[in-house]
């Protein structure tokens, strides 16, 4: 299974000529869209995204990570492999997480650049290709060559600010869940949410936080947008009192 | 075919995940997305969509259907079968407008829960399982209860109200338009709109009706937006007056 | 591999109902969304688009391209073979650029039409059960007459507007970059660009052009959104002052 997690969005014309790619190098290759709204230009909140989501798929699923402002500069390609899954990304940051929070993780950087490269879409004309070689079982050792870590490593623990907003206006944080009490205080922006288990069981425009789908605190209001209602977005940060 | 018809959104990483799943537990199944902006918490409005769509789609299809703001409390889940087609649902009345409109109804009640649920995510965890079983044709009768009707149904009738705004603006009514004549007075909204097959049949800026490509009553305007010109949305009432 | 673009939005259940029909009449064919995004109503601006993202493809791939304000009316579908791919289309210039640039270019007009036929959805009734048969590789020569030119063409040369924008905002030209020495004057809405290889190598906030992964001359801004910066929108004339 090939899993694609970018920023290019899904009303334009580049997930399609990805996908085209990918026909063409994997044939009969599963390709599932998990996210092409990852937050623009934001290789950190992508990078903590990546990491909650990566455990939902298969062992084996190899994910083609883009969120690449420096497209067409000196940063590397990476392939990753952690937690038993594979990840072709830019080497700036994105796959960091997913790296310091695997024993099993290895990094190769990627050396091989096409004859047909265009400036601005590596995804469809570097990534691509070598993701699909590693989803039809042929690495290409060839191309890569193995390094001891990362060029760009963000802190590898919880970050504790917005990192995504949903269409329903629920605000993922990048805190994980399971490590907060349920009665901890937990802010943002000046509002305080309680803990409710579902949406139904909380007031309805009450702000509260749970513990989501995957693994994350999430900030929510039932029947209602917390983003707009408490001032969210993407950065905002997130403060959690445990109790004594 | 597993069609999909929930009110996920397109932005969000939840489809994916919804499709890894489906792919792990009914692999090589052809999975089709039908419409992921079903009104937010509008089981009412979903049920006539959804009554309306199922008819394109060939016998044996399989619908995995969420718009489900119950999530998390005791609300069931339900299969249906209706019309030759199956539906995998919340009991909050999404497939009631279906079971009442066909003779050859069937409702099954799931019992089952997996060791892994998240309280938020249940197509993901509950009902793509569920989906998945029937569409591989090992239908999972351990899991399920036959039960002699749903708990929540909706009056099986028309809807005159607008149902859905598409990114056109056109609005569709719950209205089935076979039953109403060409010469019929519709209004919304306070304005008038007149009969017209086609959308270049019809004057520019002027509102129209027509029968859509799924049987229902819809309101345009010939390269307009109908909503935003006369004050649409999902939920307000259409009158249609029949000629003596 | 069939390719669809077409200006339903993503939003909507046009499409699901589109591959519902590719389905049944294609089995097991791959179907790769390039754009619903189209600009609606506008296919002038989608021939231009089409002729510039269909080298990107593999030779044989069927298009259905679907930008057709005049559906309903007499207007005629058509087939167009160019360049070695196939493309199903209403005949209303949007395969116009694609026929006028291929030596190869084969068109036929399409004089069948099904019993069961929508007035809004020439794109599932018709185009897609041609496109569906031509995927198969059983050319439906019954269906069709050949003809010696479409009904409407548009000019086959560069059109210097701006035929499209991506959700980072910015602004494709129908201009073809390989002709534009990166030393000319490049000007839209009274504002210049220079040119620049990549994102990153531009300052930031400052406009700037390249060659996109298409080929086409592309306005954008690094980290910045250039359709608000500069207020460009599809049809925006752009100036292209080339050096002596």
């Amino acid at each position: 299974m090939i899993v694609l997690f970018t920023d290019y969005g899904i009303y334009d014309p580049y997930v399609g000529q990805l996908k085209a790619r990918l026909a063409t190098e994997a044939p009969g290759q599963l390709v599932v869209d998990l996210l092409h709204a990852a937050p623009d230009f934001n290789a950190h909140a992508g990078a903590h995204l990546l990491a909650a989501f990566a455990p939902t798929f298969p062992p084996g699923s190899v994910f083609l990570a883009v969120v690449d402002p420096g497209v067409g500069t000196a940063r590397h390609g990476v392939v990753v492999m952690a937690g038993g899954r594979w990840f072709v990304a830019p080497d700036n940051g994105l796959a960091s997480i997913l790296v310091a929070r695997h024993a099993d993780s290895k990094v190769w950087r990627i050396d091989w650049l096409p004859v047909a490269l265009s400036s601005t879409f590596h995804g469809r004309d570097v990534f691509a290709v070598i993701a699909a070689e590693i989803a039809r079982g042929e690495f290409p050792a060839a191309k890569l060559s193995e390094c001891a870590k990362l060029e760009v490593e963000f802190e590898a623990g919880d970050l504790a600010r917005v990192i995504y907003i949903d269409h329903f206006g629920n605000a993922f944080t990048g805190i994980r869940a399971q490590t907060v009490p349920v009665t901890s205080r937990v802010a943002a922006n000046h509002s305080e949410f309680m803990h409710a288990e579902a949406f139904a069981l909380c007031d309805k425009g009450k702000g509260f936080w749970f513990s989501n789908s995957v693994g994350l605190l999430e900030l929510a209001v039932n029947r209602g947008h917390a983003a707009s209602q408490f001032g969210l977005s993407v950065g905002t940060p997130v403060q959690v009192q445990k109790p004594y």
